[in-house]
């Protein structure tokens, strides 16, 4: 069964694998009068982009986005818009080499498990160019909740191996601090903690010379977003957003707020108190507050009007310029050496990914709820 | 727009609050043919059910099970299955101490963000006791996937605060040693690490008797998944199974595999290396095996017929017996004292809901993949 | 896969037989603050149900609707709403003679075919009993489009065999009318033309009689819809209420406007031409409306604020008193002669099915379309 | 809310106006191994394509597609195949005569009520141009109903004006006497009874003269469907076919088998009575037929094995070339004329699309109800 959508009220649905004519997205649900230009999704398709640094894969992609349709006049019509991805042509290589192997920590083998055959020169659906048109989709999201209730999704590198950044308060990271360092050269990690983040790209060119990659933690916080997103039972606003991020290539985990750590502690420690907040109230009552955010903006899976803090951890790229044991496609073994040019550290590619994907959420949940709240919008 | 549905081939629709008459699940796309009696439900219901041991809620609630539809002469038709549990009448109670007062940590300052009005009786739909019509339509999943390739879920408790179990190989815990202790005395905290068990046992006692609770993991197991289930982009098999475990109510984070310790490692120590297999081999091809299972079962988001493990961070229950600040619904500073037996700790009901949700996604992608006609291919 | 739902952002999700405990319908997405209790229900069901005027079914069932959840001091909660009716009790009646035999006209031989068994003691979901909850549903859908937009459902009976009635304006009849003749007597066929009704009454009679049944058409208004309802391709208004009303059973033909009629006109006098409406303007624009109305309110399949008129043909109920061939489940020849008691004419008691349906599009479209419908609602 | 998806199993999701680049189809839910080029793809598209013969708009469009994924080695890879159909440019044409005017029996004001802008330059989704890939994804669904079961769409005209075709049995009519007349000559409207084929042209002749168009009737019929599709309440098969069709444009009414022509019939009229069918029997029981067809191919919402047969009736073209009275978007009275060139009778064309409808429909509740897991399944 298809599993190629992904939202209700905004929703996505997309084609293409990494070695085809190109990827495509289908967009239904963004509301009519949405300014929308191809140019509008070149930023976060470069963030994305390979061969952006020295620390990511060095492979190149222009990734240039063409609107199908859902635009008049520069403006999104309220109808289905399509964009496309082309790739860039692959033919004339020889894939000899991988064609009758499984690689190590891909999904080759049980592509072939599932479908009994599958387009050996690469990842198909589960290589991370499927992901161009999330975040060419994403920059659609994002527009729709800033102009719906003024949200923002920021994302950045928050482990690389053993180095943890500090980030005392995510709600407070600014867009320019994950981009570039405080002497305005481009921040290649996307790394908020300038100090952390010359340790994380000393790591990964370590890692690149050894012939290996390295594992990471992004974090994503969503500022903004008022209280009342999310369905009560199967569709809580962070299982969706869990799902979101579990959707993209590579992620192992996700928590959010204390996540993981809740196990160590006791009720007392971890209840964040409500205490009445300044300001004007939502539709629905008063405007209530936590002086902590232990909660990650989410109870009940219902958005309380705090910080939403999401983590994923992602792994190190399967792929290795270095011999590994594996087996072939008629079960027999052999070994398998990665010619390609593949990332040693996936974490500063995967930020906009996983904005994207949490900016559809939200902006899913938005238009899910503002369908009428009360019998007074009825 | 509603949330109360999950699965796509097999899916369930939940209805039902904590205070009101009862909750009800349909259950639509179980294949016909399947043997199906109250009774068979009841196993799991008193695993999931208050009252079972001195370290859960001691409240009565007997979960009795009524199948409404879709089972005739002993066994499913292919036709929904509805299912209803009746509350426990409550009337007459005094809620006055907490319907004017958001208590922390649960969803009652969301409800009332959201929807404008709640059931101030307790949690609604936030309530644990939605979970009941999981739990029985989680044993309809488990007979699906038992049937249809010999799979079993097992869940188990892997920490209580900061009591970690050893589980040397998830693979081999059986459900005796979940539920029994050596000495065949019940296992209450559903830990099959005996000697961690009676810590854990004491931890949740002094927890208790201080009038708090306290948070831990549960680790969730499914043996015998054939390779190929899961869709390749939005509904891989791990995000389904993380969107699952989020929907239950205190789910702060989830990881498969290695997880979160997938950060601190490198790509050639978290690879598993393939290689053949023993036995006969899938339709689609050959058999291949990891020698280790870092990848947690699951490449490319598609089961790799390894075992799938997987974890889950359960909150501190947040009603605690002492004193809270908080505020009024009217938005005013107050204190709440939660008057209600709750639970010192969630983990021990938690396991039976976890397997739950666990045997929903894969019966839901077996019949995604494969879809049977009739009892013959179940 | 599962087929056991309806609607999007109004759903509905049933479970439940003729011959089993009962029958359940979940609402899924009804707004918060609606009055709802057991009472507003029994009307329509009432109208639907047998044994309500001799020419109908004498079968007993009291149709006796149990909210069992969503609603809270008489109001809904924003939540799932599950409503049980609970079938009679026809334990110890026996069955051999339909055992083993395919009832004409009736989904006993494709049930088989599909699932390979089935609940031979009645029609099992393919039974009318499963339209009471779609009934008591329809309750709440009118009351979401009556308090949304003023919107109002009606249906009635046009034709039952070669009686004819005249409905010079359906948007002008009344529901009085079609309860109630003008002496205030019981409209048994539910005809708003008087004369006609009679003769269908007395045609009724006359086929009852001779052990046989009889077709007919029924025609359901919707008056007081906005201009704006409908998605444009798939999803188009016209398309949900065909499979609404196609979902029925026994329906053969669906139509709006002038229908098949069509067929026969040329363009020029088909067109429904534009001219400006007196009175306010909708939010979008200004009020526009037809002198003709054969476009039956639905333009590009979205509503265009004309009345909508719909027309369902509903087939001689199959059942019948009397000796017909067929063949047994083994595949041999036999003969069958029904003994339950049934319909002679399906009309009267499918007139609130039918409205049922059409209100349930209705919200559901209007629900899916408030979701924003401009930026600046956004 | 999103309404540009189609199907379960097997599920096509457009984007795409008239006056922009293009339209896409993304198809989800293809089994793996289906052979499929792009040329397989231009034979109904040449059936849909305007320009066809001189009883069709003589636009020039050459509908060539290009498929951008889903394909490997000439044959589909079981994951989403998107294809794209370009338009024409259009740029530079003059609009000013039709962008402040709603034209009667379009879309035109309705999409104003809704989303309160639109694209002036055409119908937008509303075009027929949307149904190019809907086309396109027919020949797919074609392609897996023919490999799984044998089974065989045909649609043709029944009726022009008051024209109507003679058709003895729909199951024997072949492509063939639809494509062509008996002298081999292009059978410009479609219709297998030569005689009348001839008169509808010649009508259809004096109607364009006349500056004017006509309405129609085509009956689609399918073949070697076996007994068991179908979901028995919401989505049975009926239902979805009926909305399939409702979802074109221009259709009024659809009905199947003795459709309306059941109003006027008894019981004892109507049944189709079972007998015993030579041959193998299906896999759950004995093979049994009817004597007649009056129930079309369907009972209780699933298919009995019979031909499916539905008819559907099509309006005459909205847009004529003379004077029409109709308003401004302002809300002020005008006259409008069309001046692009338009179908004086859209049934020609309007027949591959309804077939690709019921394909898919067919296509889908196959999947839905035995889902292959690969090319040997199918």
């Amino acid at each position: 069964m298809p599993g190629d959508s992904f939202g209700h009220s905004f929703r996505i649905t997309t084609a293409g694998e990494s070695h085809g004519p190109g990827n495509v997205v289908i967009i239904d649900g963004c509301p009519p009068g949405i300014p929308l230009a191809e140019s509008d999704l070149t930023g976060d398709l470069a963030r994305r982009r390979p061969g952006q640094s020295r620390i990511v894969t060095p492979r190149k992609e222009p990734d240039a986005p063409e609107i199908l349709s859902g635009v008049f006049e520069g403006k999104t019509t309220g109808t289905s818009i399509a964009i496309l991805i082309r790739n860039v042509d692959q033919r004339g290589r020889d894939y000899a080499d991988i064609r009758d192997k499984y690689r190590p920590g891909h999904a080759d083998y049980t592509y072939d498990a599932k479908y009994g055959r599958r387009d050996y020169r690469g990842g198909g659906r589960a290589s991370a160019r499927e992901t161009s048109v999330r975040v060419a989709a994403g920059v659609v999201a994002k527009r729709i909740i800033a102009s719906a209730f003024g949200g923002r999704v920021i994302g950045y590198v928050r482990q690389v191996g053993d180095v943890v950044a500090e980030v005392p308060d995510p709600a407070a990271v600014s867009p320019e601090r994950v981009e570039r360092l405080p002497d305005g050269a481009p921040n290649m990690v996307r790394c908020p903690d300038a100090a952390r983040a010359a340790e994380m790209v000393a790591l990964i060119d370590r890692v690149r010379e050894a012939r290996d990659s390295i594992g990471g933690v992004a974090e994503i916080v969503a500022v903004g977003v008022p209280p009342g997103l999310g369905e009560p039972v199967f569709d809580k606003l962070k299982a969706d957003l869990a799902k979101a991020l579990f959707s993209l290539p590579a992620v192992l985990g996700v928590e959010y707020g204390v996540g993981f750590g809740c196990a160590a502690l006791r009720g007392s420690e971890n209840n964040d108190l409500f205490r009445p907040a300044e300001g004007a109230a939502p539709p629905a009552g008063p405007r209530v507050v936590t002086g902590t955010n232990r909660h990650g903006g989410m109870l009940g899976g219902i958005s309380s009007g705090m910080p939403i803090v999401l983590r994923a951890a992602v792994k190190p790229t399967s792929s290795l310029p270095r011999e590994q044991a594996t087996v072939t496609t008629g079960g027999g073994p052999t070994t398998i050496r990665t010619k390609g040019r593949h990332d040693p550290c996936l974490l500063p590619r995967f930020v906009p990914m996983a904005e994207a994907m949490v900016a559809i959420v939200l902006a899913d949940h938005w238009l899910r709820w503002r369908a009428p709240a009360g019998p007074q919008d009825v």
